[in-house]
């Protein structure tokens, strides 16, 4: 058996950013050479989420994919994009003082959207490898989103594969 | 170490359906040998899902279980039925130009509802396997979900099970 | 290759209830011996999730993480809390019959809003394990969540590990 671990970089944006990341994840499992086992594409940022969908052919004015600003739009539904404190419960007093400790301004707390966004939409996908394929079909593509809307930021796209 | 890969199929119909599939999944359990490990049921369809839920006992007159038709109904509000092109962003006229080249009905891409609400519940479970067996507590089943309400289709569901 | 596992429990109340169980998880796979794989937290309760998010530092008056009533709040705009039978198609008749042949009270099933918002959220996590560690970032952490508030019970937490 053999575990396969790399990470790779993707820039995120003041807005929602969702990165096709599927040619990346396809190169890292050639280069471990695992023919059958499960790939594990996961995101360590807790406002971040990795996610399987269709390509929308379309995109919006700011590069967005078509399904996946109807995504966010429906989440806003039930999660609007955070404006100011008070909004939602977080952040509070505390975490605010835990963050200027970290020397982070206090307007980078007001992701609450964010983490509650991307914990709904989850944190990993768990694809299976089949003859040193991922199972995909014929749309599937694997997305890195980035809700988070404070911060333009470099995120960590970590690939596990187990198998053999 | 044992990798185990194998697939079935379930029939969907014009509207969202969910087929308990936890015995055809035990079966391919048991047939893999595999007494300890990780088990994952997965959808390579961008408007399917597979959930673990109690079963609901009783039927609406579509044959649906009661909590299933509660989750329709949930996702409804955030994510209505899509009934028309200009209700949601996606298909917009990229995508249609795309599926026109692929030979499907334009009405065949009115599945925007779908897309968005199998994104949010998930592609896939993990489940562990211990002793042979499935952890799935007494009243958890596994269905695979097809909220594609435009198609009835055949749809594959994948098992990958790997461990000793 | 090893596969590990192991079960703990947490005490659930009569709300929605969120257990940070980052340092059991972390004791479990240091007790497992295992460096490089994957570590699954898995829910076998059908109105119970496991969730990565940060840490709110503040709490609110029931001792729960703001970040997690942010999104109890949100939830409860497409799923209100289950107050009556009548207010969800679930539980129907067949269902409180099965209920009272396993001699549970009637008011134990009005706990739908629990079964759709663990199921949207989740029933487990997949988290890489390298060099002996969980990648969880410098914010993530794991939590047990039992959105249950019919009854006071302690839950099952099961973590799978499989690597070498």
């Amino acid at each position: 058996m053999t575990v396969f671990h790399q990470v790779f970089k993707v820039q995120s944006d003041y807005r929602p950013t969702f990165d096709d990341v599927t040619d990346q994840v396809a190169e890292i499992l050639a280069e471990s050479g695992i023919l059958n086992g499960i790939l594990v594409v996961f995101s360590q940022h807790t406002t971040c989420s990795v996610l399987i969908q269709e390509a929308s052919d379309d995109l919006n004015y700011w590069g967005t994919d078509f399904l996946m600003q109807d995504l966010v739009n429906a989440l806003e539904k039930i999660i609007p994009t955070c404006q100011t404190e008070g909004q939602y419960l977080h952040p509070g007093p505390e975490h605010i003082k835990a963050a200027l400790g970290r020397e982070e301004l206090p307007s980078w707390s007001l992701n609450t959207d964010a983490h509650l966004r991307s914990v709904i939409m989850g944190r990993s996908v768990t694809i299976p490898v089949v003859d040193g394929e991922m199972i995909l079909g014929e749309f599937g593509r694997i997305y890195f989103a980035d809700f988070d809307q404070v911060r333009a930021r470099q995120r960590n796209v970590r690939v596990q594969i187990i198998g053999e």
